[in-house]
């Protein structure tokens, strides 16, 4: 079974890594201020209309697409997480070491707060609209909600990316991962909101003061992406590429 | 000519069969959790108003997006049918055993099933949508829709993932695979509903206790699907290529 | 410079010519039938209203993703053209010869003709809408938008599949074909029409009996895929590749 | 250090030169015809409407599957840079001499003014809508806007295109490149329009002869571009691959 790494202090804070968690910053940045950017852009066409079905299609399509390129453009130099729950379910499956998980965090939440703050100043101040629950839906089924379409989307990232099996599939790995949070939001937009990732739904907390329902696009994904790390490791994975099980 | 081959029970409780079998139930429940939840979400965006194009829109890409992706993650493991259609067409094209088959479908049942219970559960108990034909189509031009729309995605699945010929083709196989089911559904959402697919019916019908029209979507893709598989592998495979073709 | 070659009768009647006539049929159909089939859903859906915006989107984005799954399932059989304009145009740059090229021509017609026939079947019949200039736009007009955009699409074949130094573009060569026709729906739709493709506007007009206009998507698209065959044959591929020369 | 290289006069109008000079041309065309269309496109099926969030995403669509196959069209030719902002960042990273890259420019704004004629041509003469920053966008916060989206496409072409470390991601660039611009638009487009492209936005100004705020399109997208080009050559480019840093 593949194990959970600490890491060693100086690995972390090697030139590569350095670059690894610049990358993380930009690709983070790259991602939300399109994601979060397209949201606004609904609001202004419509002077904040409800959202209907061809602002969740705009919207969708817009994290689908600047996912997809987030990740190709980090892959080769940070693995291209783009997202805590990311980081925490290859963390959970032996992929990186916790140490380095936590630079990686800090790294995409500082992407995506500058992401928003960029996107406060150049829409002219207008609200960057927060996560949160639907009217008629709870708490708790937000969080299972985001539990299962993270996930999707980490289970994703195991399959194409990660697995050393994935063969061909590697070349279309950002592809899937764009695309199946793509759909999710599809599916997901009008219930939780369809985060999958602490950091998308941070950047925007952050920047207007509204920390209403923050903790449940904190919880849903940690566990979801913890999840399918747990499982897709255990299950999948071949029994030898557990890299890094004695350094825990 | 390529054979259906009944299969050894044995081998269909391979560690690899029984990791097939889950890959099958994960990759099913991430398609039909995102596809029926888009056709969920249309109606809590719309106060469940009749389909517009850009609902259209929304459940089309959605379910070809997360098609593409359920495919992807299932590719290495089970080969990433995710529909009983796809497994009866790969069986009679002598591409996976009957006795696996068996196994397939109900892993891709029990998918479709879980997927619309934890639905119900998340948009707070809103009702999932069945399959049926619309006003105005009859029973039978929705088997005959389903048909051709069905015996597509499976020359597809045949053409760029089965056949030994495909060549760079099957890099982006899961891709084309999930594409056609998108386009499929823009055209014939509005007549058939377009499933192409018994699980993706099957679940919600389960769900809501409601199987009108249901048939429909066993009989037709059933029928497509085998059709594909008989006539591709007859007339495009090569004949060299039956390697199952004893065992029946 | 690479010349037209009239090719062989024998060679045109071989066991594998006759083989990708047959894929030429089947894969036509398939993009017919999406294609057509999402103009047709867009009337269904709005009671037949003038086309918007989502409209246009849904057709565009349909015979795109179509486009680009017929081309891949017949890749490795017929070259995937599913257009008259496109055998065309490889046949003035020297990649086929006229004579496979009339029967490609043949298959093509057919494929979109009973395409026609079974949408006309499955929708109830409901009318199968035909190509021709929107109001305000002239014949003249029209013609030259359709060389305009068939160049750009059948260049696009030379660039991505036929040219030998295409190396990795190979791979994604039919993506880059289906959406070069969804991206020029979404300009020249509203004009005229954008159909690139000879059968795709045959069919409809075969079935309907109306063959008002259709004389412009037989002279626009085969100019301009004829055009750009000549141009990047001449420009952009190697001397030496010139297979037919001597044939004609 | 990567260092701009000036070039070599010779170099310059070499044979292989003259056709990439041509080729970014062709792209160009084909990108702006398809991208400026789908804007007059909008108008005519609304006449002239303001732009709604369906709108939008035809818009951005367009642009991304259209700039998707001119990069991929272009790719082994003249690199397929479709943008005078893409030139100028690789020039600033040493991917290109400043003197090639002056033909580049010439070459695609040449495209982009002769497909905004035809345009205005096959259109019946409606106007080619010009980019302009929106109502309660300032100018300078279209400038940043632009540099930011331009800054996310040219770190993408270095990243997947232009990194000898891209490996497999190559095959996908084209797609990457393309779909960042479609997710830029989706959420700059109802601010700065979200050009990323001088040529893209020159074209119009050229044919409407209304060169209001045309400059934020040169400006922002060259900062971005060039901003892109040096952080990514200094920070990811291994230090040995400066190809031409003598020559300056």
């Amino acid at each position: 079974m593949p194990a959970i790494a600490f890491g060693r202090f100086d690995d972390s804070f090697s030139f590569g890594s350095i670059k690894a968690y610049i990358a993380e910053f930009i690709s983070t940045l790259i991602f939300v201020f399109a994601g979060v950017g397209s949201a606004i852009a609904y609001g202004k066409l419509t002077s904040d209309a409800a959202l209907d079905p061809a602002g969740l299609v705009a919207v969708a399509v817009c994290h689908g697409f600047a996912l997809f390129v987030a990740v190709s453009v980090g892959a080769n130099i940070s693995g291209g997480h783009v997202n805590p729950a990311v980081t925490f379910g290859l963390a959970l499956g032996g992929q990186i070491t916790l140490l380095s998980g936590i630079f990686y965090w800090i790294a995409q939440l500082l992407g995506s707060i500058v992401a928003c703050f960029l996107l406060s100043y150049v829409t002219g101040g207008l609200t960057t609209p927060i996560h949160s629950v639907a009217e008629g839906v709870g708490a708790f089924e937000g969080v299972v909600t985001e539990i299962i379409i993270t996930f999707g989307l980490v289970y994703t990232v195991y399959a194409t990316a990660a697995d050393p099996k994935k063969g061909s599939l590697g070349t279309i790995a950002p592809i899937a991962i764009g695309f199946i949070v793509g759909a999710n939001i599809l599916a997901a937009g009008p219930f939780s909101g369809g985060s999958m990732n602490p950091a998308r739904s941070f950047g925007p907390a952050v920047v207007s003061g509204n920390f209403h329902d923050n903790w449940i696009y904190w919880v849903g994904p940690l566990i979801g992406g913890g999840l399918a790390g747990l499982v897709y490791a255990n299950v999948f994975l071949p029994s030898d590429h557990a890299p890094l099980s004695s350094e825990f």
